[in-house]
């Protein structure tokens, strides 16, 4: 076991504060002779750095990532590939006022309590620049299950819902706004809402929606390692993530049950999909689909009352440079963790049958 | 790593078939010096049994654990706990239709797909009975945190909703009736609502709620083993969960951080908790609470169209003895799963400080 | 990570103490679709059981495997392999003497002062017959990698060796006599040797050699994987095991590179095989042979000075029916103990290059 | 499970080529609180870096080892500590001769035929630079266990041995001589012999013994986590391992049990260890000693006949700069692979018993 690894077979163990000199990680069990393309691993970097529109954080990071072992020219080596992303931004003096006050709703308080002591700089671990170190993994593990197309996007902001079922929408289009929903309609709604949200000093929370297409069928192993719980885990690692819901859903519980069942087209495929690609933990072919749920960044710009490490009651306001709504930046994070699962249950199956 | 292993120092390791001999399990990690309450884990095997009231399978398995090793004396050793469970009342005839037969929403599909073959009687290793070996090992979790008080309940069956916070509930009550659900008059709407699906001969999908109080501080590990990523993943391992939320859940994804965050009182509480009592992956001692959806059972007992291992089209009607909703023997399940993830995090939480 | 488990993607679970109702494990990620004979298992813990020569305890125990789970219609299911061999023999009344008495050389002291208490009877976790488990599991994967041919034997007994590489003799010799020494000469001085022991009330060690044939190349991971390492965990994991080399070993230690450089063939075989068979970790294509070190048992017919568990000096005398060397019955024990190493890496190997 | 990591609760993962840009791990599961010394870690580093006497390799390597987290005003923070130590005296030319001859009793041959391509310079993941991450986390290990000593120290080089028990040495003297032998006497003998084996461009073997002391009783875990089979597959994973042993050894496999049981002192000591203060894979507290076998470096400076990747007979003569007797430097590797298994069965012990 160990407390900053994710996977099985394909691994990634990773490292860092957001103040330090460095973060990065190593994948291991990649396998050897995957062909491996720099510029689209930093590309996905690209999409997930901050600074990048108006609607995210102003910091300005170039988060380069730079491999320092396991690809030899040109190709995965089989070995262990380890990569540093160097940190060159950070204003710890932001942070100085933290010390020794807890952020409401962050991680202060627990890892205090916890540990005794804490790097209390932009966050320390608890800080999401972690999640860079899980998109460039996420990039690699892409490149070795490519015929696997993975597209998520920003489904909700707030009470803004992008109505469309997915089927209906073109992921062509995710990129093409700064809020990453393929619906111009609403991806027009969701961004003047965060533009809203930002000058009243405040943030707000939103939902993102990954589907996974072109699935093989028999990823998944049934009773601890269901696909759709190693989904829910990977979702749920993501910071300010409070829920995870597949295929029907919480709307499923509201079901009968000769309304839910999908029923089989003669090539084994469904007439309807709310098994969301899976039934017993393995997927069956149709599109994987799900549902993450982000909180409103706990970071506000107005006055909370808090308490000090002495436990003595005084008022905190947000300084630094913080995203209105964690969702447009999180759209790359939740593919990259989605690859990452369907990867490493990708290497598993070549083991489950002679 | 293993497909059959749930946990990290505290590890449940489990096998069995619904109509092979018997099923059982292996618990590893569990400290040495526990006494062990024998009679208090046959009664969360017998909250979970079938046949236990009229709103749920009416299939009659005492479901006897028999321990086979670990326990000495009256209490833990620290080596291995094995342990077994009977199959006693197995109809395979009751599956003889199913052998090639693919039932709608089902894991019979994909086991046939992934592995080549399957143990067809009773669904195999895909059934829930699987389930039981869970409430043993999570029974002795609880023994093992038993200053904390996991409480799981309906909180709602089809439409119906337990509409009171779970505050102003007494966890007392949730055995008083057949659903399990604590507020007198939500269990009867929900018992009433479960007959009338069983008459139709339909089934119906629910939600549970569950509530750790008395929660130690410091629980949960950041990054890759985060409280509440470990607590989803156990959730949605369980058969026919569709989804999992903590805290505010995806109501969360709606708000404004300036409603959602927890403001901190003096000793370190909060004023509110919709962080649902976990910061940074860690337990900061609030209530830690969390809802999870269950799809209604796919076996329905009218008929259905569906395919063959040949890929014919051809129909199918439920048989044997199955439950209209799966919600009431849940709870237990739930409760288990829970103890079993804070324990395991009790545990690790030794090793986290000098 | 666990304390009852081995392997990595094949995983063996154990439980059991020697004198409670039954002994068992968990066959963990076992592939489907591999055809299983019975027979051949029951053989193996043949091999191992008590009570089969004169040179060995006198214990009767018939050690039945009972399959619980995993193996349906003679086939390997894909899912967890659970088994049982009941325990039907115990006297624990011949350990009676030993509840509060430090046995010199065992486990007994160490348990109690770790634990905090022990199941005293008949070794309890300690005992050599949860290697009983270890064989069934060996034997399952002997079945799964079939081609490859693993062959162990006693190379010495005391001072007593065979001098003959084991290129010289034949490996169908090794069940024709008692001792499994395929050398007939070396086989009935040992014979005689361990009779002399015996009747002396005394227990002498003794050294096995495995070897393991046509390998594939390939097995084995770099760093912290590598064949040899784990095929030494392997070994040092049986009871009584003080030492283990491999290729050339300790002797290798004394010679130059010179001397010790196995050369190539065109084929990429080679003309020596100091190697053993193994370089970096990885399989070479060539023989895989090792030397495993038995310590002489512990429990011995004649008094020893010792102390009680309240540290007040005593004596015991052993008393039951103890073997006077370890090493016949450890063969088959060796044996699988190699095929599961073996078996896992196997499976390892299908997902380490694309 | 995971290829390049080491360790339970405590693990060391890493990553890094000889002739990469930096080699690295990341060491995971560290308690929070511990104050680091920096310079006795590098001060490890120092004693295992090349170019550092006139018996080793004289390539001049700095080996500067650089946190970047986990380490914060000088403690550590209970995260991940990820470092990197970065490789700056690269002859990538000398190995130009390498690409596609294959060295005898290298890994280049079976790391092509299992990845089908591998980095060739200096060895790639194959060198042994690696051990210099070991080194780093072994330091820190120490620092976690400072009250257990453990000493490492070369006892023998070829024909040559120590003679004297290590009881009757002085191991503040170890470092008093360049091939770290405590034994003057011994030490220059060795030290000769290694010179004259250099002089005929050979390389020669030799055997490093181990005592850990002062050990907390309770250590390890019985089954599959014995102390002895984890330190056993720690040896076995430094690279020119070939054999190893605990306690008696293979001289105990010659002993009869009257000689070989170590009698109970009344405090719970024994008066002889031939157990090697090992019994039943837990820790009694006496010394826990042990001697692993080291085999000559295959790169000697004559030239051999070998095969090309295409099958083709050719010859090859060592070139570069190689050790020609792995063993004084392997001393601290020993010692640091020694602590991380010592400081990982530490803290798994912190939850064996309530």
């Amino acid at each position: 076991m160990s407390f900053n690894s994710f996977g099985n077979l394909l691994k990634l163990t990773t490292f860092g504060e957001s103040h330090g000199q460095a973060i990065g990680g190593i994948i291991d069990g990649f396998p050897a002779g995957v062909k491996i393309d720099l510029a689209a691993i930093q590309n996905e970097l690209d999409r997930r750095k901050p600074g990048q529109s108006k609607i995210v954080t102003q910091r300005k990071e170039p988060d380069t990532v730079e491999f320092l072992s396991g690809i030899f020219e040109g190709k995965s080596t089989g070995t262990a590939i380890g990569f540093i992303i160097k940190n060159t931004n950070q204003k710890s003096k932001d942070y100085n006022h933290n010390t020794n006050v807890y952020r409401p709703s962050h991680a202060d308080y627990t890892y205090d309590q916890k540990y005794g002591l804490r790097d209390y700089r932009g966050g320390g671990r608890s800080s999401a620049r972690e999640t860079a170190n899980w998109v460039v993994a996420g990039a690699l593990a892409k490149q070795l299950i490519s015929s696997i197309k993975i597209n998520a996007f920003t489904s909700s902001v707030g009470e803004i819902f992008m109505e469309k079922p997915y089927q209906n929408v073109d992921f062509s289009k995710t990129e093409s706004n700064i809020v990453r929903c393929p619906d111009e309609e609403s991806a027009n709604k969701m961004i003047a809402k965060i533009k809203e949200i930002r000058k009243a000093g405040d943030t707000i929370g939103g939902t993102i929606t990954c589907v996974a297409q072109n699935m093989p069928i028999g990823l998944g192993e049934p009773i601890f390692k269901k696909l759709h719980a190693e989904l829910g885990k990977a979702m749920l690692s993501i910071n300010a993530v409070k829920g995870f819901e597949f295929g029907s859903g919480f709307c499923g519980a509201k079901m009968r049950g000769s309304e839910h069942n999908d029923i089989f087209n003669e090539d084994g495929s469904t007439t309807s999909n709310l098994s969301g690609g899976i039934q017993g933990g393995i997927s069956n072919g149709m599109d994987v689909y799900f549902r993450v749920a982000f909180k409103p960044v706990a970071t506000i710009m107005s006055a909370q009352q808090t308490i000090n490490s002495k436990n003595e009651v005084t008022e905190i306001t947000g300084k630094g440079r913080h995203d209105p709504c964690v969702v447009p930046r999180a759209v790359p994070i939740v593919e990259a963790m989605t690859a990452l699962v369907l990867a490493d249950f990708y290497l598993l199956n070549k083991t489950r049958k002679i």
